[in-house]
């Protein structure tokens, strides 16, 4: 069983508890991020404990623990569980308020997984997606409010579809988990500019696909990327995994495209060289 | 301290705990509902019921509990905690998801708090309100998402305000935890027909204001609730609670209106009558 964090405690998942009187549970009033680590390595943490934060702030959640204390507890965990390939995910809650509505001292739990990546099969075929009109609120926070997303599976599966790209308006935005890039058939890299979660992923893909291709981020609309030569998601998770249809439309050739695979390699060899930077510091 | 319920056992409210896994921590994915206790016998109890196992239906939270045992849970609680005047709150979480996003076997989770309603001072004097554009998702389900309600705490004491009344496209939908009425300058009695939560308190004031006066549920529009007569909110915890001001705009008189105070004269009438017909059965 793998060890968990509460609030200074390392104990085994299933002793790792909040009182019910947690804003999370009453009111749905949390952040989080998720990590992964390679080898044993935190992949890009810098970022990933950036962003969180950043969520933290923008909820107003306080006080904060150092940055330097959350990665002294993220090393000691993955020194715990020794997993190798692991997500992460660090949980930063509204704490136990006396009238379960104004946020309070923060409850901070960390919890560690087992995680695979997409297999490169999975990559060349790609994915079926569905859209849905709905727009995160307080799209710029890492919230843990997946209402939408979660109540969305069952529709998800009957459409036989893996997932579910959201608009509004007419303006696409992102997937329940994931950002969105299309790339336009005469070869530019685009990606919504507005009502989206910065993505970790997302902003290393647009760093490197900016030196071979020409990168738009701006505001995209449903019908324009059902038109677009080759669709993909980018998430911690996924890295970057195409999707050959949207709805009823076959995007480009119905597999993954030409500059989507491009990017992986390029992403898979950032991913690499920012480990390589990294083996040695970290010893058990 | 409190007794509380989680899965079948009654324990002292910080002991009451759920696994940091639970859906309603890794997602926001739960619903609730609350009621109130009078001479420690649960007001309208059926409606609530009712209303809870409706969410949990809409959401696909499975399997349920009978009603049966619902009902015994709450008169234990009660006996238990013995406060005379409380609110009882239900939770339903989406439950110990493995991979953290589908909902398997719920959670079960009942807490008891005491409750003191709204002071005939309080009720005079009214409230201020700010407006904001949203409008809840799902709204037909008491979910546990108030990332927006919470979020806008400090938004609502920045304008010296109370509550915040939500509106989209120029359509009045609810406050965060109340539903909305206006009584227009003619005496008819108005609520918004859609994009609500349908509150308990809601339909029994439908129920005695159709026997006074003229009632319309329809769509209200921001710009005609400001020039209504009297607006009020009804809830389980204020029952009815005039609404004086929204933004910078007095409504009527500034204070509580006639018709509003005649309608919490009749919902008290209701309440009583409720509880007298009750007072028999339930003995400690």
């Amino acid at each position: 069983m793998m060890i968990s964090y509460v609030n200074g405690q390392f104990l085994p998942e299933d002793q790792a508890t909040l009182q019910v009187g947690d804003l999370s549970i009453q009111r749905g009033y949390a952040i989080f991020d998720y990590f992964r680590t390679v080898d044993n390595i935190p992949l890009f943490l810098d970022d990933y404990i950036d962003r969180f934060f950043g969520s933290a702030a923008l909820m107003r959640l306080e006080p904060l623990p150092l940055k330097s204390e959350l990665r002294a507890i993220i090393y000691s965990l993955i020194q715990k569980n020794k997993l190798g390939e692991s997500g992460i995910k660090i949980i930063l809650t509204g704490g136990y308020s006396p009238e379960s509505y104004e946020p309070v001292s923060p409850n901070l739990v960390l919890l560690q997984q087992p995680l695979v990546t997409p297999s490169a099969d999975r990559f060349r075929q790609g994915i079926k997606v569905i859209s849905h009109e709905y727009r995160r609120e307080l799209s710029s926070v890492k919230s843990i409010n997946y209402l939408m997303g979660v109540w969305l599976q069952d529709k998800v599966r009957a459409a036989d579809a893996q997932d579910v790209l959201y608009y509004r308006d007419g303006e696409v935005s992102e997937f329940p988990r994931a950002n969105v890039f299309m790339v336009a058939k005469d070869g530019k890299v685009i990606t919504p500019s507005d009502h989206i979660l910065g993505g970790i992923t997302r902003k290393k893909l647009l760093e490197i696909a900016a030196l071979k291709f020409e990168v738009e981020v701006r505001p995209v609309h449903i019908e324009e990327i059902k038109t677009a030569a080759e669709v993909f998601m980018t998430s911690t998770t996924k890295r970057l995994l195409p999707v050959t249809r949207i709805d009823e439309t076959v995007i480009g050739h119905g597999r993954a495209g030409d500059i989507t695979t491009q990017l992986l390699a390029d992403f898979l060899q950032l991913e690499e060289s920012y480990l390589r930077a990294r083996k040695v510091p970290v010893e058990f």
